[in-house]
Order: structure tokens, then sequence, then C-alpha cells
């Protein structure tokens, strides 16, 4: 399906910025730019990088129609051999990033992007707005499927999402994180995301009465028969209608009845009561389907009181990210290369906590060879080696003091190269395979790092060589 | 620009129930939904509705592809018929909705659809997500626009925002709720909403110095200069510096300078000072704009403590409103037409708040005709008229002794129609036209609804018709 082009989704600033570097004759001056975040949102232990890949189709697709040259000249303020560089714009710059799917933390570079400032600083605003958003998603689908301990979940929120991409992408990312499925149906058409989806409330108010309502449906889907079955009351008509209905349009017809879905009052008790029922009726393979405005800590208190729920329906709390709509990552400026020399650039902040970490760098994730579980992270200097044959001491940033040497450990890069020279050089992965690494690598990390409330803090380190830079570079602005 | 075609942006079960219609040979009953909300986001005392003009365009487009029917097959659920009945879609509904840009309370209906029931139901993920999402962001933008008083706000979210169609389209609702601009350079071209923006920290540090940088951009835009000025430190470099790269490359190329903005770091104190250097070196017409993290209550309390800002960029607590990332309007079914008689349908819930109002109605507001001020609304029947030269009773349906006559009134219907038979019978207005209806249409409600903490409670009351069908079904089905 051809999406809309999104080149001109950028910050005004983008613009004004890319005709100053011309007129300045510094568009070809190179610079390297890091994204990254600086707080995990809902106060967790980590995030799930995702949107890449609407990243890459951004960057592959990047052009400029005579419509935006026709608007920009009217804005009055562009030159002319500007909109004849963006006539011919193209991409040349190169870009790494950490796979989709991947547990990242704060203050270490989740996308990088060196090449010419002009093209570099342009794409700033879709670089963030696609891994913001869907790294948003994937991190809340994420917690919320770690709340329901091996149950699944579906992402029901499109009604309440925060426009088509919201609901789509966002369908995306939940998936990623570790959702069954989506009731977004284009997200099927196009992502492949599994879809699904059976009745409103008003399917029941169309017939004269709830049980005639499912028998109706029960005739026409006996296969995979879901039915809603608190549209009058759960216990008294809902459950019992849905076993009649079951009964006699589902079993005479040579199948199993799927489910039912329980969508309002106390899921706990009415799931257990319902589960008794269905059980006594000979469905004990009748799955119970919850949703209304749930989240992973009503999950989490569900199941703490016995909640026989088989799937979770979750929407507006996780399409939105609700608790936490925000993910706040950065697009900085670490480095200009002069010369063919690369002089790392440091911004700072009366903040301490916004100052960024100079240089062209690479992230390291060390992993312990007995358990497989993630040890720290490592920021270094994009071509330090870090030797797996080695020890290694591990050095934290802040309190210096605090120094540990690993051994016996495996290293990973974790920032691959996406584009060469402005062409993409990474193959496009099912998304289904990125949910399966996805739920691997959480699995590398330990528990502590996965509490919802005061998780450990995992280790993100600096190599010396990028501490020593930094150090450098505060003494001489600070 | 073409958009992308969403008609199957639709939550699958709108397709199994659509198809179940068909199969019942139920798809040509009318029946009449309603769309309205429950409660208003951040606590407010009123909404305001946006996103009409997107719901229109879906309608308009309604078509189902090749593509579209080849991935329904596949699910192996759908009937012949009804991938047929699909090909040849034509949306045949009347559509009613308040106008974009009014303020709007729960429980009475925003959008009503009255039509064939498979194209009623099916349009539901769509209604819902587009009004859902712009009267968010047009309600949350009101709120910061009044906090501002006077003070102009840009919308500067873009890259925090929840997908593509979150920026552009948040960023259209941020205008309708009283911003004055956007940095999201393609709402500009493609909604005429005002872009403006300057530059970013990266480009004070591409120069040797921060005075260079200021100069450079200067020279370039000596007629639009807006210097970012906290890159280093505000008030020992940023400002000095500013000042005079303003006299050396602006007032000297005959312009005065726009202004300076202010990202970091204490605002209030920062504004003042600034204001002080500023009108010192005599620049008492530049501006001084401020961002970060800023909110209707961080700006309420910046203004109470005398910071000198006159205009606030804010990001991403508008465009994501962040406080309250959900706005929940439902769609619910309230009448079925059988041989041409209109049968109320209602839903009842264990829950008393989400019972809904049957009925095919109209939503009334009433004016006091000295002060211009709204009184009330009042949901009636369809049919029913509210004669302007007669005392009216309005009447509580919670606390149904609580009744008051007005007089001197003039009445408006809110409901205005937007389809008949399938076919859009009103007129596209400009944006800032509905900008500007918007901010008349606040002016008429008094000072108490528009509180941020405990606001009046608008009443929106039941016509005595409405309210005894209402009675009748919770005595038939309660």
């Amino acid at each position: 399906m051809e999406r809309m082009n999104l080149t001109m989704l950028t910050d005004f600033y983008e613009l004004t910025m890319a005709n100053g570097y011309l007129a300045q004759g510094l568009q070809d001056r190179i610079a390297v730019f890091d994204m990254f975040f600086r707080r995990i949102p809902d106060g967790g232990g980590f995030a799930i990088t995702a949107g890449l890949a609407q990243l890459i189709d951004y960057l592959e697709g990047l052009h400029f129609e005579e419509e935006d040259l026709v608007y920009l000249r009217g804005k009055g303020i562009f030159s002319e051999d500007f909109l004849e560089y963006l006539r011919n714009f193209q991409f040349h710059c190169d870009v790494w990033a950490v796979p989709e799917g991947t547990p990242v933390f704060p203050n270490e570079p989740i996308v990088m992007v060196r090449g010419p400032v002009i093209e570099a600083q342009f794409i700033e605003t879709m670089v963030l707005l696609s891994i913001n958003h869907q790294s948003l998603i994937a991190t809340k689908a994420n917690r919320i499927v770690r709340a329901a301990e091996g149950r699944s979940i579906m992402e029901f929120g499109s009604r309440r999402a925060q426009g088509g991409d919201g609901a789509i992408l966002g369908a995306r990312a939940a998936y990623v994180g570790g959702c069954v499925g989506t009731a977004c149906t284009l997200a099927e058409r196009d992502y492949g995301i599994p879809a699904i989806g059976t009745m409103a409330h008003s399917w029941i108010q169309m017939f004269p009465s709830e049980l005639e309502a499912f028998r109706a449906y029960a005739r026409i889907y006996p296969a995979s028969c879901t039915l809603l079955v608190d549209t009058y009351n759960v216990l008294k008509s809902g459950v019992p209608n849905a076993i009649r209905a079951f009964q006699e349009e589902v079993v005479s017809r040579g199948f199993r009845p799927r489910g039912i879905r329980i969508d309002s009052g106390d899921i706990a008790w009415l799931s257990k009561e319902a589960r008794i029922m269905l059980d006594d009726a000979g469905f004990p393979d009748c799955l119970i389907v919850a949703s209304n405005s749930l989240d992973e800590f009503i999950i989490r208190d569900l199941l703490g009181q016995g909640a026989r729920v088989d799937l979770f329906g979750v929407g507006e709390r996780l399409i939105t990210s609700r608790s936490e709509p925000v993910f706040g990552g950065v697009y900085k400026l670490s480095a200009v290369e002069e010369n063919g020399v690369m002089t790392p650039k440091i911004k700072l902040s009366e903040n301490v906590g916004k100052i960024t970490n100079p240089g062209f760098k690479q992230v390291w994730r060390l992993f312990d060879r007995d358990t497989g579980k993630a040890l720290a992270d490592v920021v270094t200097a994009f071509e330090e080696e870090i030797p797996e044959d080695q020890p290694y001491e591990l050095f934290d940033p802040e309190y210096t003091w605090k120094r540990k040497t690993v051994t016996n450990f495996s290293a990973r890069k974790l920032l691959v190269p996406i584009f060469a020279g402005g062409k993409c050089v990474c193959q496009e992965k099912p998304l289904s395979e990125i949910r399966t690494y996805c739920a691997e690598q959480v699995e590398t990390l330990w528990d502590a790092v996965k509490r919802f409330e005061n998780p450990h803090k995992y280790y993100v380190d600096l190599s010396p060589s990028v501490w020593e830079t930094k150090n450098r570079l505060l003494k001489q602005y600070g």
C-alpha cells in the first residue's frame, strides 16, 4: 500500500538551518548525530527499540516534489540555490542503528548518523518521530505481555489511537513487544500481524434477544466462535446463552467453541464463575477473553486475584501508552569531521543529566558466557575493540570509583550498519522474526532489571577513552 | 497530497459483523449510532470537537480495493456474497455532527449516523479515531492557550508525536484549539497552518563560537532573526552575543530583530533578566520565546512568577496530550428502524454512568440573549423543537428535582447535516475560520466552566420525552 511521502514532515528549523548551511558553504561538512533517550518510560528497567523499518522507508523515499518547492519559495526566505539543491536532493549519509526489538538503556546511541551536515540534520524530525513512537509502544506492550505471565495479549486500541499511523504502526510496535495480534485489519493486510475480532454490543442489540444474536453468530462462524457475554448480565444471561448457542450451533456442526469475551464488571470474579460454568457444560477448552481499560498493573492484580482469563484485549492504555505517552529520544550533534579529522562535540546544560557523550561511538553489550545474561553495555569510540579473550574493567561514568572486572564474556556491537553512503545495506526482517528476537533478548536480562517498580539499574558504562574525551571537553567549555 | 486509503483501518469485528448482517439479511435494517464521550480530559469543564474534516474525507473515499478482497478471502471466514458486496460498496448513510471547534460536553451526541446497519456499524473505528484524536489535541491546546492569557502558543511536538498523523493532524487540531502555528512544515503545506522555526543547538555547535553562529544566521535571515541563546550560558554569553549579532547584522541592514529563544533553565528568571538586557540594548520589540516541556500548568506558574515571555513553544505535552492522552469517545447503537418505525435502543451496564441515552436525537444549546452566554444543552428527540418564544424548563436527568425555567434565550441545534444519503452536504470551511469560530464559542462559556480545577459542571439535560423513553427502557431491561 502506497504511503504518503513524508519528506516534508520536518520541523521548519531543519529547513532554515539547511538553507543556512548551504549559504555558509558548510553543506558538505561531515557531522555525526546520535539519537538516544534519557529516561525509561514508566520507571521501567529497559526500553525496546522499534520503528527502524519505517525510518528506513522514509530515508529511502526522501525527495522533494515540485509542490514542496513552490510552497517553500512562497515563504520568501529560501535562496534559489537552496531550492535547486532540494530539487536534486540525494541522501548520502551512513546510518547505524540498534536492531528493532532490542532492549536498550538511557544515554547510549540507538541510532547514529554520519554524513553531510545538511542531510544529517535535515532528517532529525523523522528519525525521532519514527523511533520514539514505536519504541514507546513496543516498550509498553512488553510490560503488559510480561504482566500476563504467558497468557496472550491482543492490541485493541485503534479507536483511541492518536491518528491513523498511531493505530497501524502502534499495532506493529505492540506486536514487536510481544502481543499476539491486533484488532486493526489494516495492520494485518500491510504487516501480517494476526487480526481478530468478533462482535460489538450492537450486534446483540440488533437481535430480538441475546440468545438469538448468539445463535446467528455461531451459525455463521462455528469454527471460530467467540461470544460477547456482558451486554445484559454476564452470569445470569450471557454465559448461559453462550453455552446454549455453543451446544446448538457449534458442537452440532462438529466444532468446538473458541471463547467468550467479558468487557465490563469485576473480571476476576466473573471469569472464575464463567470458568466453572463453561467447565461444567463440557467446554474446558473454551477460552475466556477479557477487555476494558486494562494495563500491566490491572492484569497483574487480576491474576493475583485468581482471574481465569486466557487472553487479554488491551486498548487505549497500550496504543497511547497512557501512563507515559512520550518516549523522549533526542538527536544531538556528537562530532564534526574537518580535513579528515573527527572533532568530538559536546552540548553542555545547566542540568548535568542533559550533557551529551561526545564523539563518534559504538555501543557494546557484554554477555556472561555461562548464563547468557547481559552484564553491561559499554559506549566506546567507534574504532575501539573489546577483546573477548581478556578481562574487561567496567567503569561507572558517574561514580568512577565503582569498577568491576568481567571475564568469560562475549561482546556484541549493538549499532549495526543500516545505510552506507546513502544506500540501505541491511535486509528487512519479517516482523515475526523481530518479535521472536525481542522475546529472546528480553530473556537475557536479569529479573531484577525487569521489575516494574524500582528495577535494578543496568550498567551503561563509558570506555576510558570516551570518558576522557568527555572530561576534556567539560573542562574546556564548562 | 494523496493520503493513504484508510478504508481497511477498521477493527476486524466490524468486518465479521458486516458479513454476519449480510448472512442474516439484516444489511439494510436502518440503525442509528451516536458518538459521545463520558469524561472531559484533565478534569476540565468542556472539550473542543475536531477531526470532522478528516472523517468526511474518509467517508467520501470509502472503497475496497482488489488487494483488500484478496486479503479478506484469505481469512477463510467471509462469504463470496460478502466480498462481492464489499467490491460494490457504497456509502448511503446520513451523518450529523457538531461543527469542529465547538465546545462540547459529556453524554451528548457529537456525531450521529443513520443508515443501513452494515454501513453505519462498519465506519465505527474511523469515526472514533478521527474525532477522538483531534478533539483530544484541540481540547488540550485550548487549555494551554487559555493559560497563556493572550500570549501566543506554537505547537512544536512532531518529534514526540505518536506517528506521522499524530504530528500532522495534531498540529491541525492544535491550531483549531487556538495555537498560532506549528513547527511542522507539512502541516503548513497541506493545511495552511503557519509554520516557523529557526535553529537547533547543533547550528551553534557547528561554528567555532556562538557569536559566529549568530552572525551567520542573522546575515542570512535579517528580517526574521530569532536566536537560540541557551547553548552555553543564557545570560553570560547567549543574550550578549545575540544583541551583538542583532546590532551588527540585523540593524545595520535596516531590520529589527525578531526574537530570542530560551530552551532550558529557569524560564521565569532568565526571561526577566533577558528582557532587561534587550530593553537596555534598544530592543524592547525583540520577542522572548520559551520552550522546554511546557504545559498549561507550567505556563500559568511562569506567568504568575512574572516571566517575560511573548511566545511559548509547546511540544510533547501538547502533541500527545501527555497528562491525559486518551479522548474516550464511544459509538453506540441508539435506535433501529423497522417498517418505518424507529425503535429506541439502550445499552445497560453494571456501571450506571455507562448507560446510553436511547433514540434518534438532536442536541440544542440555549444562549442567554442578554449576555450571549451558553446556559445549557438539551438532548431532545430528533424532531422535537425548542421554541425560543416560550419559557423552557431545564431538567436534570440525574437529579430530577433540579429544575430551572429559562426565558429570553436563543436555541441552536448543535448537530448539523454532514452527509445525506451518503453524499456530503456540508461545505469545507477554511481552517482559520474554524479556529476563529472555536475562540468565539469558548467565549460563550462562563468563566466558572473554564476553570482548570473543579470547573462548574455545565448542564446537559434531557428533554422530558428522551428521559421518559430512557426510563421506560430501563424498567423493561433493568
